[in-house]
């Protein structure tokens, strides 16, 4: 066996807050400090979805990244980009929008619809900013 | 003469939308497409500000970078940074939040004050992300 | 006059060698070195579109950069990607493909194309390595 | 015991196409897209060799790094550096040059010559454009 | 459990060199080639620092980011910062200053402070320069 | 005319600081802050040369990159390039180590060795840190 990892980035752009209803201004602020802005901030996202597979002798593919990017772009891109994530995103509704919660919502979204198409996940990293990120490998803990 | 110009990075992450409310909903669809989405979107956006002059002959500064970075982080990253464009920032009311328009107004802030600190403000770049950028000289044209 | 400059950045992959078919392979070797391999080499280009013009009131635009966008895409991007640019793309046909002339024929191109839709071509920039790239302002020369 | 891995990156430029003599033109476009250009494409490679080991009490070192990029210049990046990956690399001769099969082949003749200079090869990451990548870890499967 | 893993970008800028004190200059030179510069040279380092854990429910963070900013500013950065290695760092004393041994000292110090704030140390990425880095993982081996 | 601008990065990592023997710690530390941490501290420095001219009809370069490396190589980086900037560099001494100054030095020497080659030097760019560059372009000043 050849197990071998691609990756394919897209992007999004997306407004956001991180804010608790239930909790005062002041512990949202001291909590959330300055994402806690009432009326949202914002970030271009850059979302980098792992497959993990044996090379296909015909294609030397894992798998093909065409038809890997179009079902990210149709079911991930498509809901995220230009929007609220608090606010327009069925499959993050009632979550807190932080980068940690949207990449196990991603993992949960792709992990099924790479495997039909032949794939298995294997890692969602989603970059937030130049200086944070957050990895998801479908709750192992390869380190 | 020995003008050189020294530039100072500075990032923020905002929200904003482009949307005309005395236009209907399919007008502002058709000419701002995704980015008119109601509930907002936002961006890292990087700002670059450029300063000439001739270095001192102590200090072979032309402008002190700490100084630069201090006014600059007061007057725009203060009020920019993790806020919504249209709602929150007093220099941009009114204004279409744009990159053009957000370089003109960051530029008629800093002008001044570079000046007031013995420097000339020469430049204002404002990336909004990795595909596309504004740059604004203060009306002059250098090409 | 608020003069503001536009930047929209587009990517393509594509081969190229650089070889004289009059000269011969020594003589090819000593000027290209290895930029002259027989059987091409590729790289993925970087191509940055420059607009100049007064942002436009009611959209806060120098330019559309959707529109900006399509047309390069369509005029440009479409006939160099996965191409070569020795026997592929019709503009370059005869001419030599390096950096300068691209930008050169990119320029010829698309300066008619945003004129027509109410810009003004100010530079482009082609990005062929991470070391190495190429300016072009319509033969004006601002420093 | 204090196991480190280090990486260096290497870079090359080259030509290649997907495309398979005993399938159709249809079958080839089907498959692999713009990427079976018969007159190929082609990208700016970077790879990333990592190297892991318990740190030299005398060097602090792994692995000299020198050491390291003179082995993988030598026999990878010599071999690839402006070519054409179909004809020219003799490594890559009969095979698929999809960035699966490249880094397979790499660390095939990497990981031997790691070992004889005191390294373990660990991981071969070839990065082919800003939007994919492929990691090799000579067939182990950390995640 | 959703282990997830979040990492955080510091940065620094430092001097050092590599030298063994009972070594003659043709030893370290032979070893250490450039690096061995009797008066020092530098690097902008950026210092990746990975923790573990499952993402609290109340506000989706594995960790805090801004406590785990501080707790690397304060820890880390501060003492690294626009200093040399070889002089001015306690935890260096006496050490090789290569980025193998700061990664590994770095983790000493970051681990017990870390778990002290309800996190878990996962990884720390040390980069150099723009070719080279170093991961440590504690001394566990995840490939 | 075709004035076209080409543009060569060169990258080197050197020592220095900021520190004026004939002041007093305190006001160096008020004027230069950390960057005059008596032991030194370094940096990645990017060294971006530009030239400019009409393309050659039979290479299409405005000037052989390849030789234009060398030049930089040879009488910029070699003497730069891992070592200590106020101590070790033949045309630094006796200056202050600024971005600045540095800029300058290096259009003196480098603006006569292209003219001898038949090119022109148009700018200079040296980035110290992702935060901070310095440009020059021969005393001009195109903006």
């Amino acid at each position: 066996m050849k197990t071998t990892y691609i990756t394919r980035r897209e992007t999004f752009n997306a407004a956001h807050k991180l804010w608790r209803p239930e909790w005062s201004d002041e512990k949202n602020w001291e909590v959330f400090g300055k994402c806690s802005n009432q009326n949202w901030h914002g970030h271009n996202f850059e979302l980098w979805v792992t497959v993990k597979g044996n090379p296909d002798p015909d294609t030397g593919f894992v798998m093909n990244l065409k038809l890997l990017s179009q079902i990210v772009k149709l079911h991930i891109i498509e809901p995220l980009d230009h929007k609220n994530l608090n606010l327009d995103v069925p499959f993050l509704e009632g979550k807190m929008a932080s980068t940690e919660v949207m990449a196990i919502e991603i993992w949960n979204i792709l992990a099924p619809l790479v495997a039909m198409n032949g794939g298995e996940l294997a890692k969602i990293k989603l970059v937030e900013t130049e200086n944070n990120y957050v990895e998801y490998y479908g709750g192992k803990e390869p380190f």
